[in-house]
């Protein structure tokens, strides 16, 4: 399982995701599930992936071909295409086609090898923008009324985001947020793990502001959630019935 | 969808219910999902349901009949079960049987008319227990590491509870953590919704010892819903990241 969230706020854009891969309980592994496209100052694109690992490395890979490519135009390279919403479209037409070959390959049920991804970025004159893209390639893009969104083992971790996130939220409180959305969820479902991989893109920066590795012992997360959980139940035992 | 929460604390059982049912969006009915079994100071055995409405509104009416008939023994009414281990046996029983039924004469895949009940009593000379019956009829019991079961729509609420239960906690800090769980999932998913029914049965009376119902205008769960919104939220603000 994965959880993955990104929240678009006015200031710029909090990506955070888990690192744990499983195939069953007894093959757990550490995979890292945030890429960046980048050419500082013209534009840069995160992605967060959940899913079939199989389908979300050969995705990145085929995505990472095409920047390569020399032939490569703005239909099929992410750092070409003219907006954030071509490179949405691209990210899911390779999405999609990866994953219908490795369910024919495999002769798996559609359902069996499938994905989702988060797409954040900006290019140099457009607008910073935030989009989940479905397994069959369509995508919804967050707005000022939902300026999150989430994959993967998304329950968990909504509530505390419900209530304390908007687009005039601080990057600061957007990080704090995310992670103990994800501290949430880590505490009820044990396939969703650490470390962390934690990262801002501010506004008009067309870069990664921050990025930053969480390890299990690191001492800051430890005490945040911490806090949370003393902070939670002291309010608790204060409510009135 | 449906949540149902019962919690098993030292001094008694916390049983809360949603009591919305819906075919589709556009079809949406209220139906009360806890039901009582109760020989005042004899026994007491409280049921939740959730899941398709035709298989447990049919199970419910079998129990009834099975209470009422004159030829029923311990192995067939509830009222007459010898432990509430054979209490959740014959509830398990009836449940899978009428599923299996349904789902027969129906022409649906077996997932499609499914349900799950929570069983939670105790009869006099017993000990107070608490069960979740599987569709299939099997069960699993609450224990003092985990003192609650759910079913239904249960991620959202989960977090809460996982931070306040244990089986030290007075029933009124349980009412409190069951309607805030409930809180939770009715902001997050809107086909569980109002009027709530909230019962507490104290360990060893045999009896429901209070029953509410609780409207969509309640002045004290408002204003408990409200009060938790803003302890959050200062919570989060005073949060160190």
């Amino acid at each position: 399982m994965t959880y993955c969230v990104a929240l678009k706020l006015n200031d710029g854009l909090v990506l955070l995701s888990d690192t744990r891969t499983n195939a069953g309980l007894d093959n757990i592994a550490t995979y890292r599930k945030m890429f960046f496209f980048e050419e500082p100052g013209e534009r840069v694109i995160g992605i967060l992936t959940a899913g079939s690992l199989s389908v979300t490395q050969t995705t990145i890979a085929r995505l990472q071909e095409a920047v390569d490519s020399p032939d490569s135009d703005g239909t099929t390279s992410i750092m070409k295409a003219e907006t954030m919403l071509g490179v949405a479209d691209i990210i899911g037409d390779v999405l999609s086609r990866t994953r219908r070959e490795i369910a024919a390959h495999s002769e798996l049920q559609q359902g069996q090898a499938t994905a989702s991804m988060i797409v954040a970025g900006q290019r140099a004159g457009g607008d910073m923008r935030l989009f989940l893209v479905y397994p069959e390639g369509n995508h919804i893009e967050a707005t000022d009324d939902t300026p999150y969104l989430q994959i993967g083992e998304h329950k968990y971790g909504k509530p505390i985001l419900d209530r304390v996130v908007t687009p005039e939220t601080s990057l600061e409180d957007a990080q704090k947020a995310a992670l103990l959305s994800m501290d949430s969820t880590m505490k009820s479902n044990l396939s969703v793990g650490m470390p962390l991989d934690l990262a801002v893109i501010e506004t008009d920066a067309c870069r990664v502001s921050t990025k930053r590795r969480i390890m299990k012992d690191d001492p800051q997360f430890s005490e945040m959630s911490h806090a949370w959980s003393e902070a939670l139940r002291d309010a608790f035992v204060k409510m009135p019935i």
